[in-house]
């Protein structure tokens, strides 16, 4: 029930934040759309800043529920790797296009916090891309030193990509986006030098 | 001469930008920075806007220059790509470090027209890199199809690490950004998958 709750007001704050933005948005306007008390949005969350947060944060956490089933599945390690590159880019595509302005635009006001979280983020993505990078490693698949550290640059060379500084109007349409994020995996999977 | 007086507004561009920021910067204040008449500047420029994008045209203007040398020196297409890779990063980087925000958010109100001229600059990259692809297909050390396409994919898979949506600060310390950037000019040539 708890979490029913929390995942509702979720759910308004992204319905209020297509509609009315993030400094238009009021902790009244949320608990209307739930249709709750005021007092029942503060047993959740402790300010209008903590609730636009975890909503980012979700987006990211349904994202790596995502990554991790597909570094779970059976298939090897080569294509388990090209559909989480895949899947980090155009996950966050679709949970943010419905917003008119970048996520960066959209939640200007939280900068400081927006990126230590994605930082984190970042960290927790590098964990399961590192799973796979060292399996592929051990079954001697990929060619690489330190798995995290290789996470890392394969979630840099794909952050372009990602809904942040541009919007997803900016970006171009998913289409085109999904076709970038394939050539760019192919490229890190395979490389440019002739083999 | 007049190319002279216009490379000595660009430069009084670039101090006022780091001192008070495009928004307090005026046409008035560029001309006392130059020591010239506010008449001189129109003859160069028909806006503040217009300075402000011309100065943002010339960081990039240097670094194709930079980039077509590489491209045309004596060096293996690997060698040279990889140096390119580095460069693009680097060089903007190093242009822009003595700015306290972002691109975006010192430039924040000609959005619309900076987003414009980005686009246009990564052609002009894309096609130095295409001119490097196609020789090293020619020489079969590179494995692509479409070196125009190729281009813009390195392009993308490095623009993370460019000072738009973060000030260089954001992005880190000069030693960490150029180890990031060889990690991932490694991997975009090499791969990851074992040979």
């Amino acid at each position: 029930m708890r979490d029913e709750i929390r995942e509702s007001i979720l759910d308004a704050v992204d319905r209020l934040l297509e509609r009315s933005g993030y400094k238009k948005m009021k902790i009244d306007d949320i608990a209307e759309e739930v249709g709750i008390g005021k007092g029942t949005i503060y047993l959740h969350f402790r300010s209008k800043e903590d609730v636009a947060l975890a909503h980012i944060d979700r987006i990211v956490q349904r994202l790596l529920v995502q990554l991790n089933e597909i570094a779970e599945s059976n298939a090897n390690p080569v294509t388990k790797l090209r559909a989480m590159l895949i899947a980090r880019v155009m996950t966050r595509f679709d949970s943010v296009q419905h917003y008119p302005e970048s996520i960066n635009d959209l939640l200007a006001d939280l900068r400081a916090n927006l990126l230590a979280r994605r930082e984190s983020h970042f960290d927790d993505e590098a964990t399961v891309f590192g799973r796979v990078l060292e399996e592929g490693k051990q079954q001697k698949a990929f060619d690489l030193k330190n798995p995290i550290a290789t996470g890392h640059s394969l979630l840099l060379a794909t952050n372009s990509l990602l809904p942040y500084s541009l919007s997803v109007q900016e970006l171009g349409d998913r289409h085109e986006i999904e076709e970038k994020i394939e050539r760019i995996a192919d490229l890190l999977l395979e490389g440019l030098v002739r083999r």
